[in-house]
């Protein structure tokens, strides 16, 4: 059986695979050892020959499958957690497992420093910093206040332990109504209208799919009180990005403390740059790059485990879904 | 026994702790009903008198008692954490117990925030959001940083405890070396020099005393690793602020996330409003009115049924050490 190593030559090299490495693993491992052939490429122009005899996949950059020969792929497993861009063009019959987890431990603790900030005012306090403005105000603890968490997987429920564990009191979102983190409860992702209003800080780790794109438009942002922030780690097309910047201009929101924007790099004429009560990061405070090779291979390792003796992958897309 | 209760009638409201409730608690409790009268006032012109004829004295706002005949004054409660001020006229044989504890739960919230802004790089992104760069960088985690923590009283011990839980390695510094709080170790306060090149962030909440006066001269935050992070909530004057604004502009700090200021409120035309890596909150972070008057009193309360019993006195300031 071949495995296909296809690194992104774009990206930096901590998160190249190489076949050396690979190969180490699969020979420390009793039940993978002399089962798999290993090719590895980061020149797109050879791409096409590797894909065409591989029968797996690991794949570092984004590849729109059905513009090439796949007749022996079963299964890509790709260093993402974000697959709406391979689900678009993904072979039937392919299996798709992500990266699902590996962003979780930093992705919670972005998300717990995030409410925090909004409990001690820090958007509105850098704005009067900026005009030497001294005006405290003298709030109280973020111990008791509500999260509105959207998305429960791997970076929610991460961030739902630590925000519990600080005295939040964490409403998880899920598309079932259910889950089994460590939340005060959970609601289904249409039942959310009701919970908004009470709502002290919303973090959305949502992917995109169909059903969530949009999600926050102009009238559910407006059904946030004005005490609001709001934090966002996930895909940036499940929300209104204009009528979230209005808000927050408006005084109607009290801030956001986003990683991710409609077009990346954000443009340098981009209204949001300035925008009262932002707080910006250029999509990189979930990545660690030290540790993010290292997280995918352990879930592709223990998914070849599980290949190989026919178990159900770890991390595997339902196409249906979108995630 | 007579109490007086002395308000500052430029605080506000909700820190005035009025004749009534103080006497309501009185009633409430079996050791203390009928043992006390009280008088309150918020008139700095009428102190005097009020002075002359309590045997314990409440107090809202800061008196140089020596300036006041009190020949039966012996204990007076006051609602603050620091009491340089109130050391410095202290007449003798009066004890003094302040509300150290009162802040801890807020105070260990905005440290643990402000930690956690430093892993993820939020005052240089900042800076970057303000000349809309996007200069995305991939950092680890924070579980496992290294934080010194000056002082581990009320609201260090209180940080400690969250900053652990996180899995910060924190390393606590006393005047002794000693320390009951959660830390990996704690080291005396003379002997930090040697560990100031491995810190990730300094938390300082150290008291203001002749030992801790300009602790941290040039030369020794010329000892922090430029990816240190400062954060100050205690006493400003600990710092020497002109160099660690020099140390901040030459990129040899990685950020100051600060609450206190040499100069209260901060003037207008100070070079720190707009010191690259700076973040400022206008000495109200570890302050929730909606708590603090309770806090303190629940402090008197307990130590009204402790000088009745002739107990020792929780909170008692050591005028020798100054804190």
């Amino acid at each position: 059986m071949h495995i296909h190593i296809e690194n992104d030559a774009s990206g930096p090299l901590a998160l190249h695979l190489s076949r050396e490495r690979l190969q180490q693993q699969l020979d420390a491992h009793p039940k993978l050892r002399s089962h798999f052939t290993l090719t590895e490429n980061s020149d797109p122009a050879q791409t096409a020959p590797f894909l065409a005899n591989c029968d797996l996949l690991w794949s570092g950059r984004k590849l729109a499958l059905d513009a090439f020969s796949t007749p022996r792929l079963r299964w890509v497993q790709v260093m993402s957690a974000g697959v709406e861009q391979w689900l678009a063009h993904l072979p039937k019959g392919v299996t798709l497992t992500n990266a699902s987890g590996v962003h979780g431990d930093k992705g919670a603790e972005f998300i717990l420093m995030a409410a925090l900030m909004f409990n001690f005012g820090i958007p509105g306090f850098l704005q009067d910093q900026a005009q030497r403005l001294w005006r405290p105000t003298y709030g109280g603890c973020a111990r008791g206040k509500t999260v509105l968490l959207l998305g429960v997987g791997g970076i929610g429920a991460a961030a739902a332990k630590l925000l519990t564990a600080q005295g939040y009191r964490v409403i998880g979102v899920t598309r079932s109504g259910q889950c089994d983190a460590d939340v005060a409860r959970c609601i289904r992702i249409d039942a959310i209208d009701d919970v908004l209003p009470q709502v002290d800080v919303l973090v959305s780790t949502l992917p995109l799919t169909p059903q969530t794109e949009m999600l926050f438009d102009r009238r559910r942002l407006d059904l946030l009180p004005a005490r609001a922030g709001i934090v966002i780690v996930g895909r940036a097309a499940v929300f209104d990005y204009a009528a979230m910047r209005e808000n927050l201009c408006a005084g109607e929101l009290a801030g956001a403390v986003l990683d991710v924007y409609p077009q990346e790099p954000l443009p340098a004429d981009d209204a949001l740059w300035n925008t009262p009560g932002v707080v910006m990061t250029p999509h990189c405070s979930l990545d660690d790059h030290s540790a993010y090779l290292e997280g995918c291979l352990e879930v592709f390792i223990d998914n070849l485990v599980r290949y190989r003796s026919g178990d159900p992958l770890r991390n595997q897309v339902d196409v249906e879904r979108g995630y």
